[in-house]
């Protein structure tokens, strides 16, 4: 069977159009791979990419993306509302077919070390690439973001995974890793209070007692006048679309808060979605196989 | 571009599983044509093909069905609750690609032409493919069923369009067509109470003030004990599956009455599902390329 990673390298440059478009142009000019999803956001000053190719056409892809981003991007002069520590803050790997989570952690660590080596950017190995148990998770690889990091590279603790414990001048960090399909799903409310936003990422984690593979944040929009609710489903089969957004509204209302609207950022698995199209009509069955344009 | 239509055979046989796959293997047997969905039941004691593929390969697929059909159904001893002409009771065409309506008229009317050469079974154009304006609407057509055609079959008002006024001994006559797409959903009560679903149908109909595009029947489903309302939605952009269950769960409720369960019968476009979900989600967007299954 021919095997397929997906892969989504998260920039920090959601803003200056012709940058964001020669990063971009730099991950598609490797043969094999597609670029099924892009998403910019002006806020978070972030893009994401979804790749997806045979393993080494898409590392190829992510190296010649850092490799520009390195070369357009000053991390020190970045500013958004979204966590990061590098000019390509984040490439996770996923795997979808003919391959398992084992050769893609291998995949990612070898990235890695050819970025540490090559391009002299500190790498922090995540996920079930993680070399370290505390560097699982991506938020505590990320804790406190670039200006701590560069405080903190020099210690034990902090040193990179591969590659020397010291900032790349313009990229700053990246964290490499794989893991399994994961959901960003953010959901834009009507008000300027970012403690709404707050309070409402708190209730919904999971960590605080609220969905199952739930970790949320609440972040301003400062160019919408607004605030949201910046969500990652982990588990989207326990926890589905409909369940966030359900829970949202309920705690919206309480908050007599309106929401405005919401986006997915990259792509989802059907399961995060059929299973409650079938629960709500009742039906039987139900797959994208009963979808006609499936087929065309 | 190359041309693909949809064609989806209605056989009446829904009990005798050697009698429904040999038919079934019959339309298989053309290169190039899919099989995309099967639906069989016993009570409606019918079965319904998708069949999709270039227009040539796809009218030789109905043409061996409806000749298989007619060799191993005897439509004279046919029971079932839904309504029927003949041993194949209606074959319908739907563009899909590459090809407009006038296009598929023109296959239509050939493959009745040829149905009636050649097998001897009367045939009745419908939908677009009428050559009678009181023969589009495909109810008016079966209007009494089998028995009632074979009485007034040579009055003037009932001869076929083509083929002689004399239905066949084992096959009765045929419905061929051409329309757009539609969508057939039953929905299943939790009652052997054929009056609520008789009560349920009228309701929702378009032409007694219920949903646009609606049309519906209440049947009894005696190998379940219980009773359905069968519904064809004819303008898939107006009314959705949500809001057809939503408005029979509002009138179920009110009559006391579950919804068991429901079934889609062959398949639906993405406009009776999606537009719904992005709704209900307050997505910015959303189209079945978010689905990451869509490219595997």
């Amino acid at each position: 069977m021919k095997k397929i990673v997906e892969c989504i390298p998260n920039f920090s440059e959601g803003r200056d159009i012709g940058k964001i478009s020669h990063i971009v142009e730099a991950a598609k000019t490797v043969e094999g791979v597609s670029l099924i999803d892009f998403h910019s956001d002006a806020d978070h000053n972030r893009s994401v990419l979804t790749l997806i190719g045979p393993p080494k056409a898409v590392s190829e892809a992510a190296y010649r993306l850092i490799e520009k981003a390195a070369e357009l991007i000053d991390i020190k002069k970045h500013e958004g509302v979204h966590p990061f520590i590098g000019a390509v803050d984040v490439i996770p790997f996923v795997p979808l077919k003919g391959m398992d989570m084992k050769e893609t952690v291998e995949l990612a660590r070898s990235l890695g070390d050819r970025i540490a080596h090559d391009l002299k950017i500190p790498v922090y190995l995540y996920g079930e690439a993680a070399l370290h148990p505390e560097r699982k998770n991506l938020a505590d690889v990320r804790r406190g973001g670039f200006g701590k990091l560069a405080e903190e590279i020099k210690s034990k603790e902090r040193h990179p995974d591969y590659g020397e414990a010291k900032l790349h001048e313009r990229a700053g960090a990246v964290a490499v890793g794989a893991r399994d399909f994961l959901i960003a799903f953010n959901v834009n409310l009507e008000t300027k209070d970012l403690t709404i936003a707050h309070d409402i990422a708190k209730s919904i984690r999971e960590k605080h007692g609220g969905l199952p593979g739930v970790k949320a944040i609440g972040v301003p929009l400062q160019s919408k006048g607004i605030v949201q609710v910046s969500i990652n489903i982990t588990e989207h089969r326990k926890t589905g679309l409909y369940d966030v957004m359900s829970f949202i509204k309920d705690r919206a209302d309480e908050l007599e808060v309106k929401v405005r609207s919401s986006e997915i950022v990259g792509l989802i698995p059907k399961d995060a979605i059929f299973p409650k199209i079938r629960e709500y009509l009742n039906l039987e069955d139900f797959s994208e196989r009963k979808i006609l344009n499936s087929y065309l």
